[in-house]
């Protein structure tokens, strides 16, 4: 980098209207068109959000979205067989293995064998405790959203997403 | 593999009610307990359904959401740089530069100088006609929701979103 100018100087161009004018405090679908009323595209901006929300809270005791879901379904239905935790999950065998590995690498679950060909998940006392502190923050979240989305809003939008998420897939 | 069963034999484990009862026919919130009322979790199964749903429509002309999204952008804001394109759909740089590269080695889009510094992406002909295929697709996928989510319930839905993408992120 040889550049002699400050870092920070202005960009005339950043300016022209030309260029940032639809950004400026427009509409997001004068910059976007159709793409906002896209549902995948909606899906997946709120998703993107809500699991940035997720970093800020359950996130700082150490555990991502995935690890959390897994922690709450042992917790849920202690013994089930790891095929049936990733089948409930819907998360693909080979990363669920994985998946496994570290939560028990991590002190937070263990692996009890159910018969010669497979094992049967649960939480050790650390990972109940783990999960006691998670959901206390995660239902902080809940709350949050509850008020942000107003009467009913977040229960219609929880009923609205598993209709959309049960629905007969086309094609 | 030295087994020397039939890979298809019955597994008696497999059906007996300890293990499976709560798998079979009951309802979800029996085997993942809490974690179908927590918004993150139904977002993130939402956004996987539909994203099956395009890669059955829309990705049949080979385009994954993320690159139908850029072309949208580029059909409705021409002309724009880069680096407002990726601030538009939230992409981070390096990846959006990735996807930029890709797109123009298909000959959907191509970058036009706008000054020593900056680069306009536009789509080319090719890029157009692929987009206009691709837009058919999607508001006949968006028509299916509608149908599937009731009077008004796509609009809700994507209101709901709406407010929880922009919704003030707290910690």
């Amino acid at each position: 980098m040889s550049r002699t100018q400050p870092a920070r100087r202005p960009r005339a161009e950043d300016a022209s209207p030309e260029t940032t004018a639809p950004l400026a405090g427009a509409p997001a679908d004068l910059v976007i068109g159709p793409l906002g009323g896209f549902l995948g595209y909606a899906l997946r901006r709120a998703q993107l959000a809500v699991f940035e929300d997720f970093r800020r809270s359950v996130g700082r005791l150490g555990l991502r979205p995935a690890q959390f879901s897994v922690l709450v379904v042992i917790d849920a239905s202690p013994g089930l067989k790891q095929s049936e935790v990733a089948a409930a999950l819907g998360i693909q065998r080979t990363n669920f293995v994985a998946m496994v590995n570290e939560l028990e690498r991590l002190g937070l679950i263990e692996r009890r064998p159910l018969d010669r060909r497979s094992v049967a998940l649960h939480l050790t006392p650390a990972g109940a405790a783990k999960l006691k502190a998670a959901l206390q923050a995660q239902y902080a979240v809940e709350e949050r959203y509850a008020r942000l989305l107003g009467p009913g809003g977040r229960e219609r939008l929880l009923d609205l997403l598993g209709a959309v998420q049960t629905a007969p897939r086309e094609g």
